[in-house]
């Protein structure tokens, strides 16, 4: 085993978690009796899947010499109605910000990222149909 | 959609991503020209499942008159060798502390959380073989 996390219970419906980058906080919604003091469980999972993938663009770009000013990714992802929730769509929409885009490395380094780098991504499409698109804004 | 989720590019290998129980950072490790000031992608997604878990199994518990004094939940995960890296292995491990441990109604949250409500085990169990199993700690 290669990685391990423990998750401590802290009362009502919080719990800390170890991770690498520091402990983090869990909390239920107020609507099933949390006090909304932390992270939801499902979607860190969609700050993981952008994590990953915005991790390996941003290093991508840079050994392509196809920075740019800024960047962000959003994403919208549709739960399943019955227990056991699951996400089923994802749509990650990836946007750059700047001027005189190297659009061909751009492309690039997203496909790459989808295709060959983001384990999180290739655990996703285990569950769900991913699909991606880039939105160019120039400044 | 149900659920969405913007992560911006802070510059370097930092990421800040909304969320709904408040932002959070991600950052690469040193290794990869990270600083570790954020959380890595891969880590969070066993913190959601440890997350996802604990909070069914304190419901539960609440609600089978079966609660105990202190509650965590190991997880050890392997990760592959080859890109894109994903989790194949998980073993799973709730600790209980207390005494005069309702063990039939404990062994039942778990089950349900296994089998019925945790949606983040039912998204690990497309990629991964996971495993759970229940400790006991009489204080």
């Amino acid at each position: 085993m290669t990685n391990t996390v423990k998750t401590t219970w802290k009362g009502k419906m919080q719990f800390e978690s170890t991770n690498e980058g520091g402990n983090l906080m869990i909390d239920a919604n107020k609507e099933v009796g949390g006090e909304g003091k932390g992270h939801r469980p499902k979607a860190l999972m969609l700050t993981a899947l952008a994590g990953c993938s915005g991790l390996d663009v941003v290093s991508l770009l840079k050994k392509m010499r196809a920075e740019v000013k800024d960047f962000n990714i959003d994403i919208e992802a549709n739960l399943t109605d019955e227990h056991p929730k699951y996400y089923n769509k994802v749509q990650m929409t990836f946007n750059f910000y700047g001027k005189d885009f190297k659009k061909d490395k751009i492309e690039k380094a997203v496909r790459l990222s989808e295709e060959r780098y983001c384990g999180v991504m290739e655990m996703f499409r285990q569950f769900a149909e991913v699909k991606t698109s880039i939105q160019y804004f120039e400044e």
